[in-house]
């Protein structure tokens, strides 16, 4: 019998719970032992819920049970989170999350501690909902060199930029609708800010590359200066608005990024769209892949972790080892981040400013009124950003482009 | 030191010594260990080659040698490929392989004795190349119960179609295209008919349900019927015409087919372009979710074969299981494969025909002539093939239609 305590019992805690549950044939299967619930760590009461029996409310009975072999954490938010992994991980237990902030924060320790206490700490769940990507990466991609991962890692924004794309719809408006669903939080930043995608593009590349990649170090651009018109731009240049986070290996150092991007519609992240997410993976030898699923959402996410707990299923006593080590990824510098970027300008300032980038295309919208946009020469960031700041009062907004061939 | 050898000197064995050459470092540190090509059989001379000392003639120096612990079978064809394939693993070696007729033919009985001589036999580069697809089904969806798999699996007719489709081609003429290229044969039976789909979406399919599904036992229609005037149909239908494999779990039974079904541009596999593969694969917790890469080529198959190298140099003495079992599935009767049809029919007996098969809407092209071209309601097989062999005088072409919620 394998024992599991869930720690937190919301919507991805009481998905696996349900998992277990409805696919225990499945799951006992595969981890060549009966799998079942033996606590669940909530500080709400949950009257009438079938696992009623099941409830605790002081995590030390977790850790302190030598029965449990494999913790979820799924309690959210960081802190509280970081200090049961940490203890569980210590007294031997396999902890499995989807928590990001956890992972991106302190995951190469958490991986550590796991190996010195013959465990696992897994978090497929962490990136990209339901879509198996981090396994593959580290079971698949083993013999590849990663040279680039570009992803749609956020749900919410996708949905929002979708919405914006296909039906012209405002971003306040977008925004308004992607809450009333529930997609999007009352304070949305998380999403519209970049943040979750940059905590996910830091973990995918830290996999990736096996050399820890913090994601305070990744420049992170939201969508919130993202217009209806840029999307008019976008479909002259046969291109939708997406938000990406995207790694590069340049020449042993990592070029890292999130920001919305003009994507061609002859990228298959052009038809990624709504709340699914897709991660691209150019491996030196086998090219091109795309990973595509549902990135949130209740049984999609504990979906990933319940493959996570078979895992730990399989090799209690054991650790599974990942590729993510300790040593730092050196950082490109500004100056070996080379973009082409759609601009918009007023109109009186276009022939400065299309000078001072280098000019590959004019394009021309109807509404466009007083601007006018183009596509710059692939220009170095440095350099990009020193242009910008000189004419802080004439470009009113730029979107990289994104090289479908690079 | 892990010791590898490779049978066949062709496209995917020369490919699978380059990366174990290229990206040594990599296998190396994956496997723990050293790995390294100490035979390389062939029947054919390689002078010069910087691997000469290491060919063969006598795949018995091969399973005689203890020091070989994986053998790559890069043969092609069945019966040498079986033969030598068993023998290496009687004598305890695993085995590793792209080789999708033999493994249609013979899996679960070469699985079996894998089991029994404490070693592996895997074929992930069997299906969609370098597609991590296999090792996703068997280590990231054990969880799942799969209810549905749906693949673009044909690299050569999805390059056909898709240039038919987007540069209004001929059958004729893009065949020839694709033989010039070298991605159809000159004998081009096994694709264009759609028998080296059937195979993998057998493979697929046998993994996904963990019963064993005979290739013979699916319906198998090809592209040959496929002409330029069915693209100006599927575009007046927001769609494209793809080559899919596919198989439903249907209440415990097996639906599977093969054949060219109208894609809408709502489905990921729309945007799947040129030689490109993808598997989408639904689960009955994390929903759909899609594979996309390469589906062929030297580097990306190989890719996909040394990953398999690196999983059996990780296990050597034990073996990778395989949820593939030699219960057979039960196939489903053609009462309960229900598609909606494409369907051109003379004007004369579209009354007719329309009323037989049920009519959801009609299409009309210019370049028509005397036929006209509409969509039927949901109809069982049994009963669509009736109605085609009643009015085979009548009806010029159809084609399903892939049910995107389905």
């Amino acid at each position: 019998m394998i024992r599991v305590a869930v720690m937190g019992y919301g919507t991805v805690g009481s998905g696996v719970v349900e998992i277990i549950d409805r696919n225990n044939k499945e799951v006992s299967a595969a981890s060549k032992d009966e799998v079942s619930v033996k606590y669940i760590l909530d500080l709400r009461d949950f009257p009438g819920d079938p696992h009623e029996g099941l409830f605790i409310k002081d995590y030390k009975i977790i850790t302190d049970d030598p029965e449990v072999d494999i913790v979820v954490e799924a309690l959210g938010g960081i802190e509280l989170a970081y200090k049961f992994t940490k203890e569980a991980l210590l007294n031997g237990k396999s902890v499995v999350t989807s928590n990001k902030a956890v992972v991106a924060e302190h995951g190469v320790e958490l991986l550590k501690i796991a190996k010195e206490n013959n465990c696992s700490y897994l978090f497929e769940a962490s990136v990209g909902g339901g879509i198996p990507i981090l396994r593959p990466l580290y079971t698949s991609f083993c013999q590849e060199k990663i040279e680039g991962i570009t992803g749609i890692l956020n749900g919410t924004t996708n949905f929002m930029l979708t919405k914006m794309d296909e039906e012209g719809c405002d971003y306040d408006a977008v925004l308004k609708e992607a809450q009333a669903k529930g997609y999007a939080e009352q304070n949305p930043e998380a999403d519209v800010c970049g943040h979750d995608a940059c905590r996910k593009i830091a973990i995918l590349t830290s996999l990736g590359s096996g050399k820890t990649v913090h994601y305070q170090n990744i420049r992170t651009e939201g969508i919130t200066n993202i217009s209806k018109i840029d999307f008019e731009y976008a479909k002259k240049l046969g291109s939708s608005v997406k938000l990406l986070g995207l790694s590069r290996d340049v020449n042993g150092e990592c070029v890292a990024l999130v920001a919305p991007f003009m994507v061609s519609d002859k990228s298959p992240l052009y038809a990624v769209r709504g709340v699914f997410n897709a991660v691209m993976v150019r491996g030196n030898m086998v090219g091109d892949t795309l990973f595509y699923g549902q990135g949130a959402g209740k049984l999609a996410t504990a979906s990933a972790i319940v493959s996570d707990i078979i895992d730990c299923a399989k090799n209690i006593g054991k650790t599974i080892e990942c590729p993510w080590k300790d040593e730092e990824a050196v950082m490109a510098d500004d100056s070996k981040k080379v973009f082409s970027y759609f601009v918009r300008v007023k109109k009186e300032a276009f022939d400065e400013v299309s000078k001072a980038l280098g000019i590959k295309e004019k394009v021309s919208v109807e509404s466009a009124g007083d601007e006018t946009g183009f596509v710059s020469e692939k220009i170095s960031e440095d350099k990009f950003l020193k242009t910008k700041e000189d004419n802080s009062n004439s470009i009113i907004n730029y979107i990289r482009i994104l090289d479908v061939e690079g």
